[in-house]
């Protein structure tokens, strides 16, 4: 069994501070964790993680969601395979930015795509 | 454009009461809805959310999730083709339950399976 630590740093969302309330979901196997959620369109979550992997062959799933008061907005989302993971006995390894696949997400004035950077997996 | 209403009324789950502290959530296209956290294995939920879908080929995604301190753990999900869910003009439908996939999930005490029966989308 491997140890996967994640820190979930911040992020540079494309378009107006105010319109965004985000936060990131961690998916690998069949569990999850969830940030805080931050507004403006440079969130600072700064927030670790740690999970039990049985399988490498898996990867995680990083989500970025903007909260909102009906339903919340999926921005973007990567998958990392665990495979490309470095394994390391201490921490941290550094920073490792990653960026993630935008999805096009409506608002009222608009649709508008966006694009995130972040994160740091550390194993 | 379609209003896709749907109820999240109770779980049933398998196992002991004390271990549950469950929730759900709701994904089609790009959007997601989330319950309150609701303890034991009878959760009671029944809170009434409302999606606009654009496409009708896609599907409404129910997963439910056990809440824990490090992470969430998954117990089960469901896949309802919208092509499925009857149109209507007014609320409610009636109530059907849904039988969700279930997934062998972690505690303390050991692994055991579960599964879930519940939900009564309406449209």
């Amino acid at each position: 069994m491997s140890l996967l630590c994640v820190k979930v740093k911040r992020g540079k969302l494309h378009g107006p501070s105010d319109k965004f309330n985000t936060y990131v979901t961690l998916k690998v196997q069949n569990l999850r964790s969830t940030t805080v959620t931050r507004r403006g369109n440079e969130p600072s979550w700064e927030q670790d993680y740690m999970f039990e992997i049985n399988d490498l062959g898996k990867g995680l799933v990083v989500e970025v969601w903007d909260k909102g008061l009906i339903w919340d907005a999926l921005l973007g989302t990567v998958w990392i395979p665990l495979r490309n993971i470095e394994h390391a006995t201490e921490l941290p390894l550094g920073r490792r930015y990653r960026s993630l696949k935008s999805h096009t997400t409506r608002f009222k004035n608009g649709y508008f795509p966006s694009t995130i950077q972040f994160l740091n997996p550390l194993a």
